[in-house]
Protein backbone atom coordinates (compact mmCIF):
# COMPACT_ATOMS: atom_id res chain seq x y z
CA UNK A 1 0.00 0.00 0.00
CA UNK A 2 1.72 3.61 -1.37
CA UNK A 3 0.63 6.37 0.93
CA UNK A 4 0.81 10.12 0.82
CA UNK A 5 0.62 11.95 4.04
CA UNK A 6 -1.22 15.64 3.43
CA UNK A 7 -0.60 17.51 7.03
CA UNK A 8 3.00 17.23 8.95
CA UNK A 9 1.48 18.20 12.29
CA UNK A 10 1.55 16.36 15.69
CA UNK A 11 -0.78 13.30 14.87
CA UNK A 12 1.14 12.91 11.09
CA UNK A 13 4.59 13.06 12.89
CA UNK A 14 3.84 9.96 15.29
CA UNK A 15 1.48 8.02 12.56
CA UNK A 16 3.65 8.75 9.34
CA UNK A 17 6.74 6.81 10.88
CA UNK A 18 4.66 4.29 12.56
CA UNK A 19 3.26 2.91 8.85
CA UNK A 20 6.63 3.59 7.22
CA UNK A 21 7.97 0.31 9.85
CA UNK A 22 5.27 -1.63 8.19
CA UNK A 23 6.81 -4.14 5.67
CA UNK A 24 3.56 -3.23 3.85
CA UNK A 25 3.71 0.33 3.40
CA UNK A 26 5.48 2.92 1.14
CA UNK A 27 5.09 6.59 2.07
CA UNK A 28 5.45 8.36 -1.43
CA UNK A 29 5.14 11.54 -0.28
CA UNK A 30 4.52 14.45 2.61
CA UNK A 31 2.69 17.09 1.98
CA UNK A 32 2.43 20.33 4.26
CA UNK A 33 1.86 24.00 3.68
CA UNK A 34 4.93 25.12 4.82
CA UNK A 35 8.21 23.26 3.03
CA UNK A 36 10.18 23.28 6.35
CA UNK A 37 7.52 21.01 8.51
CA UNK A 38 6.73 19.03 5.10
CA UNK A 39 10.96 18.42 4.94
CA UNK A 40 11.01 17.56 8.72
CA UNK A 41 8.67 14.89 8.10
CA UNK A 42 9.84 13.46 4.83
CA UNK A 43 13.45 12.97 6.13
CA UNK A 44 12.61 11.95 8.94
CA UNK A 45 10.62 8.64 7.22
CA UNK A 46 13.17 9.28 3.87
CA UNK A 47 10.56 10.02 1.41
CA UNK A 48 9.58 12.82 -1.16
CA UNK A 49 8.14 16.25 0.27
CA UNK A 50 6.31 19.16 -1.01
CA UNK A 51 4.44 21.95 -0.27
CA UNK A 52 2.44 21.99 -3.53
CA UNK A 53 -0.40 20.94 -3.39
CA UNK A 54 -0.25 20.17 -7.43
CA UNK A 55 3.06 18.41 -6.68
CA UNK A 56 0.90 15.59 -4.69
CA UNK A 57 1.71 12.30 -6.67
CA UNK A 58 -1.87 10.61 -8.34
CA UNK A 59 0.04 6.93 -7.75
CA UNK A 60 -0.80 6.42 -4.17
CA UNK A 61 -3.21 3.82 -2.30
CA UNK A 62 -4.14 6.19 0.53
CA UNK A 63 -4.03 9.80 0.88
CA UNK A 64 -4.35 10.49 4.77
CA UNK A 65 -4.98 14.07 5.17
CA UNK A 66 -4.55 15.18 8.66
CA UNK A 67 -5.25 18.62 8.83
CA UNK A 68 -6.57 21.42 10.88
CA UNK A 69 -10.62 21.27 10.24
CA UNK A 70 -10.93 24.32 9.20
CA UNK A 71 -7.97 24.12 6.51
CA UNK A 72 -9.34 20.81 5.14
CA UNK A 73 -12.11 21.94 2.74
CA UNK A 74 -9.86 24.21 0.73
CA UNK A 75 -6.94 21.16 0.47
CA UNK A 76 -9.25 19.25 -0.79
CA UNK A 77 -11.02 21.61 -3.46
CA UNK A 78 -7.42 21.96 -4.67
CA UNK A 79 -6.39 18.67 -5.17
CA UNK A 80 -6.48 16.67 -8.44
CA UNK A 81 -8.57 13.70 -8.97
CA UNK A 82 -6.92 10.07 -8.29
CA UNK A 83 -7.90 6.65 -7.42
CA UNK A 84 -6.68 6.81 -4.07
CA UNK A 85 -8.68 5.93 -0.75
CA UNK A 86 -8.99 9.54 1.07
CA UNK A 87 -9.07 9.62 4.63
CA UNK A 88 -9.16 11.77 7.36
CA UNK A 89 -7.86 11.59 11.43
CA UNK A 90 -10.32 13.89 12.85
CA UNK A 91 -12.52 13.07 15.45
CA UNK A 92 -15.51 16.14 14.55
CA UNK A 93 -15.66 16.09 11.04
CA UNK A 94 -17.77 13.76 9.18
CA UNK A 95 -16.86 11.66 6.58
CA UNK A 96 -19.04 12.49 3.74
CA UNK A 97 -16.77 15.90 3.22
CA UNK A 98 -15.16 13.67 0.66
CA UNK A 99 -18.24 12.53 -1.08
CA UNK A 100 -17.89 15.64 -3.95
CA UNK A 101 -13.59 14.83 -4.57
CA UNK A 102 -13.19 10.86 -4.35
CA UNK A 103 -14.40 7.66 -5.02
CA UNK A 104 -13.23 5.69 -2.21
CA UNK A 105 -13.13 7.85 0.96
CA UNK A 106 -13.27 7.32 4.94
CA UNK A 107 -12.05 7.83 8.23
CA UNK A 108 -8.79 6.67 10.17
CA UNK A 109 -9.31 8.12 13.32
CA UNK A 110 -6.75 6.92 16.20
CA UNK A 111 -8.14 8.56 19.52
CA UNK A 112 -4.91 10.02 21.51
CA UNK A 113 -3.02 13.43 22.28
CA UNK A 114 -0.36 13.29 20.14
CA UNK A 115 3.01 15.81 20.52
CA UNK A 116 5.99 15.90 18.32
CA UNK A 117 8.42 15.97 21.13
CA UNK A 118 6.77 12.68 23.03
CA UNK A 119 6.97 9.35 20.78
CA UNK A 120 4.62 6.69 21.48
CA UNK A 121 3.37 3.59 21.07
CA UNK A 122 0.25 2.49 18.77
CA UNK A 123 -0.31 -0.36 20.04
CA UNK A 124 -3.31 -0.20 22.30
CA UNK A 125 -4.57 2.94 20.90
CA UNK A 126 -8.39 3.31 19.89
CA UNK A 127 -8.47 3.30 16.20
CA UNK A 128 -12.00 4.58 14.43
CA UNK A 129 -12.84 3.45 11.28
CA UNK A 130 -15.35 4.31 8.73
CA UNK A 131 -15.63 3.77 5.02
CA UNK A 132 -17.64 4.94 1.91
CA UNK A 133 -17.22 0.83 1.01
CA UNK A 134 -17.24 -2.65 2.28
CA UNK A 135 -14.18 -2.79 0.44
CA UNK A 136 -12.72 0.60 1.58
CA UNK A 137 -13.94 -0.59 5.29
CA UNK A 138 -11.89 -3.67 5.00
CA UNK A 139 -8.50 -2.27 3.61
CA UNK A 140 -8.82 0.86 6.49
CA UNK A 141 -9.90 -2.03 8.95
CA UNK A 142 -6.84 -4.25 8.10
CA UNK A 143 -4.36 -1.39 8.19
CA UNK A 144 -5.64 -0.32 11.65
CA UNK A 145 -5.03 -3.39 12.88
CA UNK A 146 -1.41 -3.80 12.01
CA UNK A 147 -0.63 -1.21 14.43
CA UNK A 148 -3.22 -1.32 17.04
CA UNK A 149 -5.09 -4.07 18.72
CA UNK A 150 -7.43 -1.78 19.36
CA UNK A 151 -9.49 -1.26 16.34
CA UNK A 152 -13.80 -0.75 15.66
CA UNK A 153 -15.92 0.93 13.16
CA UNK A 154 -17.90 3.72 14.23
CA UNK A 155 -20.06 6.28 12.75
CA UNK A 156 -19.82 9.65 12.22
CA UNK A 157 -22.40 10.63 14.27
CA UNK A 158 -20.91 8.50 17.57
CA UNK A 159 -17.31 9.63 16.55
CA UNK A 160 -18.03 13.23 17.17
CA UNK A 161 -19.35 12.37 20.81
CA UNK A 162 -16.03 10.69 21.43
CA UNK A 163 -13.97 13.56 20.07
CA UNK A 164 -16.32 15.74 21.98
CA UNK A 165 -15.49 13.50 25.86
CA UNK A 166 -12.09 13.40 24.75
CA UNK A 167 -11.50 17.29 25.05
CA UNK A 168 -12.89 16.91 28.62
CA UNK A 169 -10.65 13.98 29.68
CA UNK A 170 -7.52 15.72 27.87
CA UNK A 171 -7.59 18.67 26.57
CA UNK A 172 -9.59 20.41 29.54
CA UNK A 173 -7.80 17.79 31.76
CA UNK A 174 -4.09 18.76 31.07
CA UNK A 175 -5.56 22.44 31.12
CA UNK A 176 -5.96 21.51 35.09
CA UNK A 177 -2.38 20.22 35.29
CA UNK A 178 -1.37 23.29 33.57
CA UNK A 179 -3.51 26.05 36.17
CA UNK A 180 -1.74 23.67 38.60
CA UNK A 181 1.69 24.11 37.94
CA UNK A 182 1.49 27.76 37.29
CA UNK A 183 0.21 28.13 41.35
CA UNK A 184 2.88 25.71 42.33
CA UNK A 185 5.68 27.55 40.43
CA UNK A 186 4.95 30.62 41.65
CA UNK A 187 5.59 29.48 45.26
CA UNK A 188 8.45 27.47 43.96
CA UNK A 189 7.05 23.78 44.85
CA UNK A 190 7.81 21.12 42.48
CA UNK A 191 4.72 19.95 40.43
CA UNK A 192 6.27 16.22 41.14
CA UNK A 193 4.47 16.27 44.51
CA UNK A 194 1.21 16.07 42.89
CA UNK A 195 2.32 13.05 40.66
CA UNK A 196 1.32 10.12 43.11
CA UNK A 197 -2.54 11.89 43.27
CA UNK A 198 -2.88 12.67 39.50
CA UNK A 199 -2.26 8.77 39.52
CA UNK A 200 -4.40 7.74 41.74
CA UNK A 201 -7.46 9.68 40.43
CA UNK A 202 -6.81 8.38 37.09
CA UNK A 203 -6.54 4.32 38.50
CA UNK A 204 -9.86 5.02 40.23
CA UNK A 205 -11.48 4.93 37.09
CA UNK A 206 -10.97 1.17 37.00
CA UNK A 207 -12.77 0.63 40.34
CA UNK A 208 -15.42 3.57 40.86
CA UNK A 209 -17.77 6.01 38.28
CA UNK A 210 -15.98 9.16 38.17
CA UNK A 211 -19.45 10.24 39.89
CA UNK A 212 -18.59 8.21 42.76
CA UNK A 213 -14.95 8.82 42.89
CA UNK A 214 -15.60 12.64 43.57
CA UNK A 215 -13.65 14.41 46.65
CA UNK A 216 -12.72 17.61 47.80
CA UNK A 217 -14.54 20.69 49.11
CA UNK A 218 -17.02 21.14 46.17
CA UNK A 219 -18.59 17.76 46.74
CA UNK A 220 -18.56 18.04 49.88
CA UNK A 221 -19.59 22.12 49.68
CA UNK A 222 -17.52 22.76 52.45
CA UNK A 223 -17.96 26.66 51.59
CA UNK A 224 -15.28 27.07 54.00
CA UNK A 225 -12.36 25.76 52.44
CA UNK A 226 -13.83 27.43 49.25
CA UNK A 227 -13.35 30.52 49.72
CA UNK A 228 -10.01 30.20 51.20
CA UNK A 229 -8.90 29.11 47.77
CA UNK A 230 -10.76 31.54 46.13
CA UNK A 231 -8.99 34.02 47.93
CA UNK A 232 -6.21 32.51 46.46
CA UNK A 233 -6.54 32.75 43.41
CA UNK A 234 -6.04 35.48 40.52
CA UNK A 235 -9.03 36.69 38.65
CA UNK A 236 -9.45 34.22 35.48
CA UNK A 237 -8.45 31.01 37.83
CA UNK A 238 -10.60 32.19 40.17
CA UNK A 239 -13.62 31.81 37.64
CA UNK A 240 -12.58 28.02 36.86
CA UNK A 241 -12.62 27.35 40.28
CA UNK A 242 -15.86 28.85 40.73
CA UNK A 243 -17.41 27.41 37.83
CA UNK A 244 -16.05 23.91 38.27
CA UNK A 245 -17.03 23.93 41.88
CA UNK A 246 -20.55 24.74 40.74
CA UNK A 247 -21.08 22.38 38.16
CA UNK A 248 -19.45 19.44 40.72
CA UNK A 249 -21.91 20.93 43.03
CA UNK A 250 -24.81 19.90 40.64
CA UNK A 251 -24.26 17.22 39.04
CA UNK A 252 -24.56 15.73 43.13
CA UNK A 253 -27.20 17.48 43.92
CA UNK A 254 -29.07 15.54 41.18
CA UNK B 1 2.35 5.23 70.48
CA UNK B 2 -1.53 4.74 71.44
CA UNK B 3 -4.07 6.93 68.93
CA UNK B 4 -7.69 7.97 69.05
CA UNK B 5 -9.09 8.67 65.57
CA UNK B 6 -11.61 11.94 65.70
CA UNK B 7 -13.72 11.35 62.42
CA UNK B 8 -13.86 8.70 60.46
CA UNK B 9 -14.48 9.71 56.75
CA UNK B 10 -13.07 8.99 53.28
CA UNK B 11 -9.19 9.86 54.55
CA UNK B 12 -9.87 7.95 58.57
CA UNK B 13 -11.14 5.10 56.99
CA UNK B 14 -7.74 4.13 54.87
CA UNK B 15 -5.53 6.03 57.28
CA UNK B 16 -6.54 4.10 60.50
CA UNK B 17 -6.29 0.23 59.08
CA UNK B 18 -2.98 1.19 57.54
CA UNK B 19 -1.74 2.75 61.07
CA UNK B 20 -3.42 -0.15 62.88
CA UNK B 21 -1.38 -2.49 60.90
CA UNK B 22 2.13 -1.00 62.32
CA UNK B 23 3.64 -3.22 65.48
CA UNK B 24 4.34 0.05 67.68
CA UNK B 25 0.92 1.55 66.97
CA UNK B 26 -2.02 0.70 69.27
CA UNK B 27 -6.12 2.58 67.95
CA UNK B 28 -7.63 3.08 71.10
CA UNK B 29 -10.88 4.30 69.95
CA UNK B 30 -12.96 6.03 66.91
CA UNK B 31 -15.12 9.16 67.09
CA UNK B 32 -17.78 10.08 64.91
CA UNK B 33 -20.45 11.85 64.82
CA UNK B 34 -22.86 9.31 63.72
CA UNK B 35 -22.57 5.91 65.95
CA UNK B 36 -23.20 3.58 62.47
CA UNK B 37 -19.69 5.04 60.64
CA UNK B 38 -17.93 5.27 64.71
CA UNK B 39 -18.87 1.31 64.65
CA UNK B 40 -18.40 1.05 61.01
CA UNK B 41 -14.31 1.91 61.18
CA UNK B 42 -13.81 0.84 64.88
CA UNK B 43 -15.23 -2.91 63.84
CA UNK B 44 -12.76 -2.47 61.34
CA UNK B 45 -9.61 -1.79 63.14
CA UNK B 46 -11.20 -3.49 66.09
CA UNK B 47 -11.10 -0.84 68.79
CA UNK B 48 -13.49 1.09 70.81
CA UNK B 49 -15.72 3.89 69.31
CA UNK B 50 -18.44 6.40 70.31
CA UNK B 51 -20.46 9.50 69.22
CA UNK B 52 -20.24 11.10 71.99
CA UNK B 53 -17.30 13.32 72.58
CA UNK B 54 -17.51 13.27 75.98
CA UNK B 55 -16.42 9.77 76.07
CA UNK B 56 -13.29 10.16 74.45
CA UNK B 57 -10.55 8.62 76.35
CA UNK B 58 -7.92 10.81 77.73
CA UNK B 59 -4.99 8.52 77.92
CA UNK B 60 -4.04 8.62 73.97
CA UNK B 61 -0.38 9.94 72.90
CA UNK B 62 -1.98 11.02 69.65
CA UNK B 63 -5.22 12.86 68.54
CA UNK B 64 -5.89 12.76 64.50
CA UNK B 65 -8.30 14.92 63.57
CA UNK B 66 -10.20 14.50 60.46
CA UNK B 67 -13.64 16.16 59.68
CA UNK B 68 -15.13 18.16 57.71
CA UNK B 69 -12.46 21.62 57.57
CA UNK B 70 -16.12 23.47 58.71
CA UNK B 71 -16.55 21.25 61.76
CA UNK B 72 -13.21 20.77 63.15
CA UNK B 73 -13.41 24.37 65.32
CA UNK B 74 -16.62 22.57 67.18
CA UNK B 75 -15.22 19.82 68.04
CA UNK B 76 -11.99 21.10 69.67
CA UNK B 77 -13.56 23.36 71.55
CA UNK B 78 -16.05 20.92 73.23
CA UNK B 79 -13.14 18.14 73.62
CA UNK B 80 -11.49 17.52 77.26
CA UNK B 81 -8.21 18.87 77.63
CA UNK B 82 -5.36 15.85 77.79
CA UNK B 83 -1.44 15.35 77.44
CA UNK B 84 -1.46 13.81 73.66
CA UNK B 85 -0.37 15.68 70.06
CA UNK B 86 -3.02 17.14 68.28
CA UNK B 87 -2.73 16.79 64.74
CA UNK B 88 -5.56 17.01 61.95
CA UNK B 89 -5.31 16.26 58.42
CA UNK B 90 -6.60 19.22 56.35
CA UNK B 91 -4.19 20.46 53.37
CA UNK B 92 -6.11 24.36 54.22
CA UNK B 93 -6.21 24.85 57.71
CA UNK B 94 -3.12 26.34 59.34
CA UNK B 95 -1.40 24.49 62.51
CA UNK B 96 -2.24 27.53 64.52
CA UNK B 97 -6.02 26.36 65.01
CA UNK B 98 -4.69 24.30 67.93
CA UNK B 99 -2.98 26.78 70.08
CA UNK B 100 -6.10 27.59 72.18
CA UNK B 101 -6.86 24.11 72.79
CA UNK B 102 -3.24 21.90 72.99
CA UNK B 103 0.14 22.25 74.31
CA UNK B 104 1.77 19.80 71.62
CA UNK B 105 -0.42 19.43 67.91
CA UNK B 106 0.78 19.55 64.46
CA UNK B 107 -0.51 18.56 60.83
CA UNK B 108 -0.41 15.32 59.53
CA UNK B 109 -1.44 16.16 55.87
CA UNK B 110 -1.27 12.75 52.94
CA UNK B 111 -1.87 14.17 49.65
CA UNK B 112 -4.33 11.84 48.21
CA UNK B 113 -7.73 11.32 47.51
CA UNK B 114 -9.86 8.81 49.64
CA UNK B 115 -12.75 6.62 49.22
CA UNK B 116 -13.86 4.28 51.39
CA UNK B 117 -14.36 1.90 49.00
CA UNK B 118 -11.24 2.16 47.23
CA UNK B 119 -8.52 0.85 49.23
CA UNK B 120 -4.73 2.17 48.58
CA UNK B 121 -1.19 2.05 49.53
CA UNK B 122 0.39 4.82 51.56
CA UNK B 123 3.84 3.91 50.24
CA UNK B 124 4.44 6.53 48.21
CA UNK B 125 1.74 8.87 49.14
CA UNK B 126 3.41 12.55 49.83
CA UNK B 127 3.42 13.44 53.51
CA UNK B 128 3.60 16.68 54.86
CA UNK B 129 4.35 17.31 57.94
CA UNK B 130 4.20 20.41 60.75
CA UNK B 131 4.64 20.57 64.60
CA UNK B 132 4.47 23.06 67.28
CA UNK B 133 7.84 22.28 68.50
CA UNK B 134 11.05 20.33 67.39
CA UNK B 135 10.00 16.87 69.16
CA UNK B 136 6.63 16.85 68.05
CA UNK B 137 7.94 17.46 64.55
CA UNK B 138 10.17 14.76 65.19
CA UNK B 139 7.38 12.35 66.49
CA UNK B 140 5.46 12.83 63.56
CA UNK B 141 7.47 12.68 61.01
CA UNK B 142 8.85 8.91 62.25
CA UNK B 143 5.11 7.26 62.22
CA UNK B 144 4.61 9.18 58.64
CA UNK B 145 8.13 7.80 57.69
CA UNK B 146 6.49 4.19 58.71
CA UNK B 147 4.02 4.70 56.21
CA UNK B 148 5.48 6.34 53.32
CA UNK B 149 8.83 6.97 51.54
CA UNK B 150 7.83 10.82 50.48
CA UNK B 151 7.87 12.50 54.01
CA UNK B 152 8.49 16.12 54.64
CA UNK B 153 7.86 19.60 56.88
CA UNK B 154 6.13 22.21 55.14
CA UNK B 155 4.59 25.18 56.24
CA UNK B 156 1.40 25.97 56.64
CA UNK B 157 1.67 28.37 54.15
CA UNK B 158 2.58 26.55 51.38
CA UNK B 159 0.55 23.78 52.54
CA UNK B 160 -3.14 25.21 51.48
CA UNK B 161 -0.83 26.38 47.89
CA UNK B 162 -0.30 22.32 47.65
CA UNK B 163 -3.73 21.45 48.11
CA UNK B 164 -5.19 24.17 46.01
CA UNK B 165 -3.55 23.04 43.37
CA UNK B 166 -4.87 19.31 44.01
CA UNK B 167 -8.20 20.34 44.10
CA UNK B 168 -7.38 21.24 40.18
CA UNK B 169 -5.53 18.08 39.35
CA UNK B 170 -8.24 15.77 41.43
CA UNK B 171 -11.62 16.57 41.67
CA UNK B 172 -11.84 19.06 38.93
CA UNK B 173 -9.97 16.67 37.14
CA UNK B 174 -12.17 14.14 37.93
CA UNK B 175 -15.31 15.92 37.26
CA UNK B 176 -13.88 16.48 33.50
CA UNK B 177 -14.15 12.49 33.42
CA UNK B 178 -17.44 12.68 34.80
CA UNK B 179 -18.92 15.21 32.68
CA UNK B 180 -17.21 13.05 29.45
CA UNK B 181 -18.97 9.74 30.71
CA UNK B 182 -22.35 11.47 31.30
CA UNK B 183 -21.45 12.45 27.68
CA UNK B 184 -20.81 8.67 26.49
CA UNK B 185 -23.65 6.97 28.35
CA UNK B 186 -26.16 8.99 26.65
CA UNK B 187 -25.02 7.82 23.21
CA UNK B 188 -24.56 4.24 24.97
CA UNK B 189 -20.61 4.27 24.19
CA UNK B 190 -17.97 2.62 26.81
CA UNK B 191 -16.29 4.93 29.48
CA UNK B 192 -13.35 2.54 28.60
CA UNK B 193 -12.31 3.89 25.36
CA UNK B 194 -11.25 6.93 26.34
CA UNK B 195 -8.70 5.09 29.23
CA UNK B 196 -5.55 4.66 26.38
CA UNK B 197 -5.93 8.79 26.02
CA UNK B 198 -6.91 9.14 30.06
CA UNK B 199 -3.33 7.25 30.24
CA UNK B 200 -1.15 9.40 28.03
CA UNK B 201 -2.72 12.82 29.06
CA UNK B 202 -0.70 11.82 32.88
CA UNK B 203 2.26 10.14 31.10
CA UNK B 204 2.97 13.26 29.41
CA UNK B 205 3.55 15.25 32.47
CA UNK B 206 6.96 13.15 32.97
CA UNK B 207 8.20 14.30 29.46
CA UNK B 208 6.66 18.06 28.73
CA UNK B 209 5.25 20.75 30.67
CA UNK B 210 1.47 20.60 31.00
CA UNK B 211 2.16 24.08 28.79
CA UNK B 212 3.76 21.99 26.46
CA UNK B 213 1.72 19.05 26.26
CA UNK B 214 -1.82 20.97 25.72
CA UNK B 215 -3.34 19.80 22.29
CA UNK B 216 -7.01 19.87 20.65
CA UNK B 217 -9.39 22.72 19.34
CA UNK B 218 -8.69 25.47 22.30
CA UNK B 219 -4.69 25.85 21.90
CA UNK B 220 -5.02 25.70 17.96
CA UNK B 221 -8.11 27.75 18.36
CA UNK B 222 -10.03 26.10 15.83
CA UNK B 223 -13.25 27.42 15.98
CA UNK B 224 -14.92 25.00 13.73
CA UNK B 225 -14.31 22.28 15.80
CA UNK B 226 -15.32 24.45 19.24
CA UNK B 227 -18.66 25.23 17.60
CA UNK B 228 -19.15 21.68 16.88
CA UNK B 229 -18.77 20.77 20.31
CA UNK B 230 -20.78 23.88 21.98
CA UNK B 231 -23.52 22.58 19.16
CA UNK B 232 -23.48 19.03 21.45
CA UNK B 233 -23.50 20.19 24.61
CA UNK B 234 -26.01 21.06 27.11
CA UNK B 235 -26.39 24.44 29.16
CA UNK B 236 -24.38 23.61 31.95
CA UNK B 237 -21.51 21.72 29.96
CA UNK B 238 -21.47 24.61 27.04
CA UNK B 239 -20.58 27.16 30.04
CA UNK B 240 -17.96 25.27 31.40
CA UNK B 241 -16.62 24.05 27.74
CA UNK B 242 -16.71 27.90 26.63
CA UNK B 243 -14.79 29.12 29.83
CA UNK B 244 -12.03 26.26 29.96
CA UNK B 245 -11.25 26.73 26.06
CA UNK B 246 -11.17 30.28 26.81
CA UNK B 247 -8.79 30.15 29.63
CA UNK B 248 -7.09 27.65 27.61
CA UNK B 249 -6.37 30.23 24.56
CA UNK B 250 -5.63 32.81 27.46
CA UNK B 251 -2.73 30.54 28.54
CA UNK B 252 -1.35 29.91 25.42
CA UNK B 253 -1.73 33.79 24.01
CA UNK B 254 0.75 34.77 26.66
Amino acid sequence: MRIVFIGAGNLASQLAPQLALLKSIEILQVYSQTIESAKLLGDKINCDYTNQLDQITTEADLYIFSLKDSALKDVLSAMKCNNGIWVHTAGSIPMEIFKPFAQKYGVFYPLQTFSKSKSISFAHIPFFIEGSDEQTESELLGLANQLSDNVRLLSSEKRKEIHLAAVFVCNFTNHMYAIAADILEEKEIPFDVLIPLIEETTKKLSHLHPKQAQTGPAVRFDENVINKHLSLLNKDYKEVYQLLSKSIHKMHSK
